[in-house]
């Protein structure tokens, strides 16, 4: 058992998830083994570019890779340069906009280790990535959600004035997030399917081989888009809002509390907004109903009425696991109780 | 000039915020030091021991040192040691319950530098704290708000356990945080004076001289509640939640962005739930009307229908200071667009 140890537990060598001081991420790994299993049977090797903003741990992207996926989508400059500097991936996707002089430069110095590709949607991204000498760009369109992304109409034009500034092209990514969570799948799909549409029009004015999109929450909607790759990423860990479209994957991913202070009516467990994403709202406790979260704290009761008992262990399921991973500095690996490893959250900052 | 280099930012010396890597906190220092002080004007010395928690640094209790306070709250063991490695404080107080034995070990060995109390509020924390050598305790009662503290009534019981236990029992705590927000100033002042009712009677059977609680919202409503001393932390950066009250403070702090993509519609900027604290909803941007925010953008638009320039620097103001610090690094200390230094946020984690 090789367990590196955390900074806030270095003279223990916990072995049992008893051992660990909370909050702490503990990872189900034969469930993330299942989910990375289901995922590369339906999206095989390129078919997926797995996102690592979700998990930012290399770690987890070795057991990527060990299933098949040599590609991988990034959603800051650290992560991409943390996955390099790892010789993790072929193919790194910073699938965001930059125009940091010196971080993009400090990606270009990875060229020689891996290929790296960076998303550009302005003449501003263009300039600021030829700049630093970035070999490679994806186009970038905007296929409905209000955020980064072109119109697909200039598309064709930004790839010509990108291979003009000497860029090599290959191809268009196209972010459907305003749809992951349509409640119906027939909604969704067709939804998909029109918002696609758009990505493959642009893609025809750009040229290159790839067309990339998707998410954990669509990303079984691309057999017939025309979509090359999909950048799915919390589908390894999963979360209680992506629960509840029913995918084939199950919860992976915990924080451990303790509970640290309990009478008739509730519990306290030391598991509070600063261990959690917040953004989509409470987490959730089996047999519990969570009352809120503060700092450092969730109030909690049980669904049968019983009291629990001072320093009871309690997996809370967080409602979004991007920020949550990204709030801790360790991932406890287990198997039931046991603890088998420890990895890094070695790709969190910018 | 003394600037602190980021793990981020390791091959430039920023002069100017619009060298500053983003996302990025920046904190006025002018208006910094205005909070502090407004604040130790009307809470002098120990009538006040700001909470460490919302602010997780050093180099910024420093400062509130240098206005007169010398006693501080901390939420977690990782505040208490990094405060009394670093020789701030003379007195600390873990305002939170813990039963982690190997925390409370590590924390009764910084006993010798400084004086440290932990709150309590049953017989398994009293236990947890005699079993690692603490020896200062708070008794920490509920006063309302459904989390941590014990009943009232059985304060005094707890009390004469923890001196039988060996333990010196400073007095009682309890928080009102369930009246932080009750919107207008007189109905939160009656709350508070029924609420502190609760407490000022436990500390009659407790006994011991301290009476800690209160935060910022209340922090001006303890002259004739009894209470000896107020736990407000948030005061001195301050955020769009708290400023609904109309509070003598001024936001402070601020999340630095970048306009990464543009058009005629909207705004991106390279803020995002990964650099804010989510659970008080969305951050606020002056003449902006922010429309939703992603894992790593924020999407807004101008009041005025003007487009932003791509390479804008933008100032976020997060709708909850505490979590929104602890999920950077550094914070870059400013006037106007002058840096001026550069402080860790050196307590982050447990």
């Amino acid at each position: 058992m090789r367990v590196r140890v955390s900074p806030s537990a270095q003279n223990m060598t916990p072995r049992s998830i008893h051992d660990l001081s909370t909050p702490a991420i503990v990872i189900d790994s034969d469930a993330l083994d299942r989910n990375i299993a289901t995922m590369s049977s339906l999206r095989p090797g390129a078919k997926l570019r797995p996102h690592v903003k979700a998990t930012k741990c290399t770690a987890l992207a070795i057991r990527q890779v060990a299933f098949g996926h040599n590609n991988f989508t990034c959603a800051t400059v650290r992560e991409m340069i943390g996955m390099a500097d790892a010789g993790i991936g072929a193919d790194l996707l910073l699938a965001n906009e930059s125009i940091d002089a010196d971080r993009l430069a400090a990606l270009a110095k990875t060229q020689d280790k891996t290929m790296i590709t960076v998303a550009i949607d302005s003449d501003e991204t263009l300039r600021a990535a030829a700049r630093a000498g970035i070999r490679n760009v994806l186009i970038d369109v905007n296929v409905g959600l209000p955020r980064c992304g072109c119109a697909p109409e200039v598309a064709g034009a930004l790839a010509d004035a990108a291979r003009q500034a000497g860029l090599n092209v290959r191809g268009v990514m196209g972010y459907e997030g305003h749809l992951m969570m349509v409640a119906t799948r027939d909604e969704r799909q067709a939804k998909v399917a029109e918002s696609m549409a758009l990505l493959i029009r642009a893609a025809q004015n750009v040229g290159g081989e790839i067309i990339s999109a998707g998410g954990t929450g669509t990303f079984d909607m691309h057999e017939s888009t025309g979509v090359t790759e999909v950048q799915a990423g919390s589908y390894s860990l999963m979360d209680t809002q992506y629960a509840q479209l029913g995918l084939p994957f199950e919860q992976a991913a915990w924080v451990l509390g303790t509970v640290v202070s309990s009478n008739a009516k509730w519990s306290v467990i030391d598991v509070g907004l600063k261990a959690l994403g917040m953004d989509h709202g409470n987490p959730s406790v089996e047999a519990h109903r969570v009352w809120f979260c503060s700092d450092e704290h969730t109030t909690m009761a049980t669904t049968s009425g019983a009291q629990l008992h001072v320093g009871t262990r309690v997996r809370v399921a967080p409602s979004h696991i991007d920020p949550t991973i990204a709030m801790h500095n360790t991932a406890w690996v287990v198997r039931g109780e046991e603890v088998i490893d420890s990895w890094e959250i070695d790709l969190r900052g910018w």
